[in-house]
C-alpha cells in the first residue's frame, strides 16, 4: 500500500489515473492478505453494468475477486475491447436479479472486487481541476459527482477520512466507471487539506447559495478547488472560511439551491471553461 | 379536473403556477371523490422535509389529507410563513422514522397528500422553457431535474403517460418542493406533443451524446424544449427525429455522458442564459 502511494504521486495521464501502474497489490492484496480492513473497507462489493465492469477490468489497480457473466453480456464485453479474467463463470439474468437485487440494471454481468485504497494529498501530483467534499455522503449524488468529475477532466476528489461517502454497488454504478479513471485522496482534516490545496496553489472556490460572488466571475488561477457542502447542510462554516472565495449561482426561479451533484457539474464546467481543455501530458 | 386543465392554461406566474386558483378540487376530491385512480394516482403518498412541506402548504392545488409535526418543525414552518392547518397532529421525530423509513431525512414534519393531477399540452400557455423527459424515471434523477427546472425558472416538465415516474416520496424529496412550482404535463404520445410543440414554436433540442451540435451552438428562438432520454436507453428514435436539433455536451474527460439530471441542469442552464431572465408577468 504505501509503495501504492509512492508511485501514484506524479500521474501521468491526468483524468486516467493509475491505469498502468501498481504491481505491489499482488496476489496477498486480492485476498485483504496485505490490507487493514476499517469499517468502510472490510468489505468486498459488486460493481455491475457494462460500461462500470468494463472499466474495472481495465483498471490495474484493482483486484478483481469473482466475475459473473451471461454469454451475451461477455461476448458485449470482448467487442468493447475488454480482456476478459479466465475464470468468467457464466451466469443467467435471474441469478443476477438474485444476487443484485431486482432494482439494479445489470445488464448481464457483475464483478466482485475490493474496494480500492484512498490515496493521500500529495498524490494529487500536477493535477488542474479537482472537488472537495464536505460531508457529502449519499451514493446517488457521490456516484453522480464522480461520473461528471471525469466527463470534465477533473482528475481527483477529496474526501475525509470519517465522512468519506462509502464505495458501494449503488456509487459504483452511479459513477458508471468513473471510479476507475479518477484519483480518490482521503484527509483525516479537511480544514488543514483546504490549507494544504491553497499552498499548492489551488483556488479554493466553495460552493454557496449565500455566496457572496456570482460562481461565473469566482474562476481564478490555473489550479481550481471546487468545495461542495453536503445536502441541507451546506460547507461547515471552517471550511467556507478556508476557501479563497465562496460563490452561489445566480438562479431566476423560486428554489436557489441545486442538488448538490447537479450544483458540481456546473461548477465543473465553469471550471472547464476557464482552465481550457486538459493537458495530455 | 377538466376544471383544473382549463384554469391552467394561462398560467399568470410563469415559475409558479396553479398557486392562486383551481377551487374545483374541492373537498371531494381530498378524499378521492373526483378521482379516477389509476395504477399511478391510487395512493396517496408522504412529502416530508421542511421545504417540501412548506411548498406543499403553499399549493393551493395539494390536497393535504394529514400532517403530522414536531413542535420545533411547526415552529419552524411558521417562521418560513407557512399557514399551518388546524388539525396538525404532534408527533415525535421516532415517529415519523417508524413512519417513513430511517433514512428518511424528514426534519421533523411529514405530510400527507394525494398526487397532483397532471395536465394537458394546452396547460402550457406561453411557457418559454420547459423540459421533456423520454422514460426517464429513476426518482432521484427526476426529483433533481424537477428542482433545477425550477431553480432555472423553467415553466413545466413534460412527460409520458405510460412512462411517467411515479410521484412518490423519494421523488418529492429530491425535487425539494419543485413539484409545487412546476407544471407537470402528461401526454399520450411524445412524438406528436413533440410536433405540437413545434406548431407552437417551440426550439425542440434533444440532448445525445452523438449529437450533430455542440449544444451551446444548439439554442435558439425565444421558447425552448429541452428533450431528455432515459439513463442508458438515451432518446428513443422517433423523439429524436422530432427534434429541431440534436445536441451534445463536448466532455474533454474518458465519460463522455453524463447522469441524465447533470445533463438537465447543464442544458437548462445554457437554455436560460439564451433566453435571458424570465419575465415577471
Amino acid at each position: 500500500m504505501s509503495d501504492d502511494r509512492k508511485s501514484s504521486k506524479r500521474p501521468r495521464h491526468p483524468g486516467y489515473f493509475n491505469r498502468s501502474k501498481d504491481k505491489s497489490d499482488g496476489p496477498a492484496a486480492r485476498h485483504f492478505g496485505s490490507r487493514k480492513p476499517t469499517e468502510r473497507q472490510a468489505d468486498q462489493l459488486w460493481i455491475y453494468g457494462i460500461h462500470a465492469v468494463a472499466a474495472v477490468l481495465a483498471n490495474p489497480r484493482r483486484n478483481v475477486l469473482r466475475l459473473l457473466a451471461t454469454q451475451n453480456a461477455a461476448a458485449r464485453l470482448k467487442e468493447e475491447g475488454s480482456t476478459l479474467p479466465p475464470t468468467v463463470e457464466e451466469t443467467a439474468p435471474r441469478d443476477l436479479d438474485r444476487l443484485l437485487g431486482a432494482d439494479a440494471v445489470h445488464q448481464g454481468v457483475a464483478v466482485e472486487v475490493a474496494p480500492l485504497d484512498p490515496l493521500p494529498l500529495d498524490a494529487l501530483g500536477d493535477a488542474k481541476l479537482i472537488v472537495v467534499l464536505d460531508q457529502v455522503t449519499d451514493p446517488h449524488n457521490v456516484g453522480a459527482i464522480l461520473r461528471s468529475a471525469v466527463a470534465f477532466g477533473a482528475e481527483a476528489i477529496v474526501v475525509t477520512g470519517r465522512h468519506a461517502p462509502a464505495e458501494t454497488g449503488v456509487l459504483a454504478k452511479a459513477a458508471s466507471g468513473a471510479l476507475e479513471s479518477i484519483l480518490v485522496v482521503e484527509v483525516p482534516n479537511l480544514a488543514r487539506a483546504l490549507d494544504e490545496l491553497g499552498d499548492m496553489g489551488f483556488t479554493r472556490i466553495g460552493l454557496d447559495s449565500e455566496g457572496s460572488t456570482v460562481l461565473e466571475g469566482a474562476m481564478g488561477g490555473d489550479r481550481i478547488a471546487l468545495v461542495l457542502g453536503a445536502e441541507g447542510k451546506g460547507l461547515r462554516r471552517l471550511s467556507r472560511e478556508k476557501c479563497d472565495v465562496v460563490a452561489r449561482l445566480d438562479m431566476p426561479g423560486p428554489i436557489k439551491s441545486l442538488n448538490v451533484s447537479n450544483a458540481a457539474v456546473l461548477s465543473l464546467y465553469l471550471a472547464r471553461r476557464h482552465l481550457g481543455p486538459p493537458s495530455a501530458a
